[in-house]
């Protein structure tokens, strides 16, 4: 700014003044300013524009992979709905770890982004503190609750239902379920719906047949070898999503498994590759186009001046093919 | 910057010399300045940086569909190399369309981007100028020339040699493919590889062979579907890459067209579905973390004042599945 300030022949004061647009400055003046800041080759709209407003034009998707396709799939969503409006979206991968996820909530409010939507792993609610205090929007794309945020949810209850009398219906009593890690904030929430409904059709989903790991095809790999060793072994399993279910799959065709013959198969999610892996895999289909849609509509809410947090719910669907 | 000055009761240029710390002030005003900007809940570092450095910590990752798996891959192996020097990876999803590479790359330039990693498709080495004036460095990942720029290619003659190679030897001698748009900048340098290859083997890839498209699913299946439709259809079709290759298994399904029986598929980069699908995409790998590591190295030497353009050859092998 001391350079543009240099080479117009005016202060600071004055260009701020200019740039800003915060108080009436000669047009001969401000002529001077906007050639000088020509002349420099700088662009400083977008940055004078940030330090007058505090706020910049950067949305963070704060996830753990991006390759993951439904989060991939998720930020073209949101990209899609926040382009016109002008906003940017950022992409922030953090392995699902928790000094990951504090570093770019620290970014967030340092660089002042206009909004946040993130699928948290490790994070309670007090974490978010900082992002609020600051005045920045946040969009929680997850299953479990966290106070006084927006939300995208799923709305599983009756495909997980469906699923459940499906496997009544054919006899499949052993259920079970290859879950999220047991230290994530918020526990599994998958787990527990998957829990209640076998509950309300009379079967348990016994701790024996639940294994725990990250939302990984590694993850779902060991767990399926795991859940498969085991003296009884489930006849149905649910799986945290699809790439889970896709390592089970790879662990299945290594061990010599029959799919479903031997053990049926659920993902989550309906992922591209769900329906194209083979056998096709069965899922209860939660579009990650969808939930990156109603997280830019919540932002954008919230941005235009919402003051109470609201929670948008995308009905979940179970869809059959050939793995259960 | 006025309301920290107000706050702190001293001047505008005050608080700009403090910020941006371009000149000695007293240690007192110093304190003054960063207690009003901790009160007003502001954290202007990152704005006063860009405005004092003419460079935001942003980079642009400008490509037709971050839904794409080899994108999305691409992005991760992006962000994961720049996320240490402190830079933020923001997604450009263009739909391969001109009027919105051109937005983008006006974003970059207003907005003080400090690079760009881009797959352009309607874009002319002169649409880069003004990006290039302003300094901000660009890396180009595309199997076409862009003068002056740093680019990130594959390095695919051996292995198409050795796909062509194999056609040969197993009486494949009608050689077609699913190439990319006709009116995209550079042509379909694959498609022009794949002709030296084969006129170096003694055959033609002839145009009732060759059909058009963008590089989508959708793409692929109307293109298989217009091949298999000719009095005379090609016994292997090679693709532009493996989504384009996955809607031609769509259409084989479809059409009850056996692969590779009736016609071998060869797909482009072995995304991660290429072995998910059945039959397994026999494919040209480009692995897009690799490319995603190259753009990062290519950019970071020129922020770090490289002058001459640069390319990184990434080696493509060919990896034979069950479609060919």
């Amino acid at each position: 700014m001391s350079d543009v300030a240099r080479v117009a022949g005016v202060s600071v004061t004055t260009v701020s003044y200019v740039l800003s647009g915060k108080r009436a400055v000669a047009e001969s003046t401000s002529q001077a300013v906007h050639r000088a800041v020509d002349e420099l080759g700088f662009t400083l709209n977008t940055a004078a524009r940030t330090l007058r407003t505090g706020r910049s034009n950067l949305v963070a998707l704060v996830v753990p992979d991006i390759a993951n396709p439904f989060y991939a799939q998720l930020a073209a969503g949101l990209e899609e709905r926040l382009r016109g409006p002008g906003y940017h979206v950022v992409i922030c991968n953090t392995q699902a770890r928790r000094p990951l996820e504090l570093a770019f909530l620290a970014d967030v409010v340092e660089q002042r982004f206009a909004g946040v939507v993130i699928t948290p792993f490790r994070l309670k609610a007090a974490d978010f503190e900082p992002v609020r205090a600051a005045g920045i929007p946040v969009v929680v794309s997850a299953d479990h609750w966290l106070d006084g945020l927006d939300q995208v949810v799923p709305d599983a209850v009756a495909a997980v239902r469906a699923a459940v009398e499906h496997a009544v219906a054919s006899g499949r009593l052993r259920i079970g379920m290859i879950a999220g890690p047991r230290d994530a904030q918020g526990g599994d929430p998958r787990l527990d719906l998957l829990r209640v409904q076998a509950a309300e059709a009379g079967y348990a989903v016994p701790e024996e047949f639940v294994v725990r790991g990250e939302h990984t095809r590694e993850a779902g790999d060991a767990g399926f070898t795991r859940l498969m060793s085991r003296p009884v072994h489930p006849d149905v399993i649910f799986c945290v999503n699809d790439v889970t279910a896709v390592g089970a799959l790879d662990a299945a065709e290594r061990l010599g498994v029959q799919v479903p013959e031997d053990v049926a198969l659920v993902g989550h999610d309906d992922v591209v590759f769900a329906s194209l892996v083979r056998p096709r895999l069965t899922t209860l289909r939660y579009p990650p186009l969808d939930v990156g849609h109603a997280a830019a509509a919540l932002l954008t809410e919230r941005s235009e001046g919402r003051v109470h947090s609201r929670t948008h719910r995308i009905p979940v669907t179970f869809v059959q093919r050939s793995t259960f």
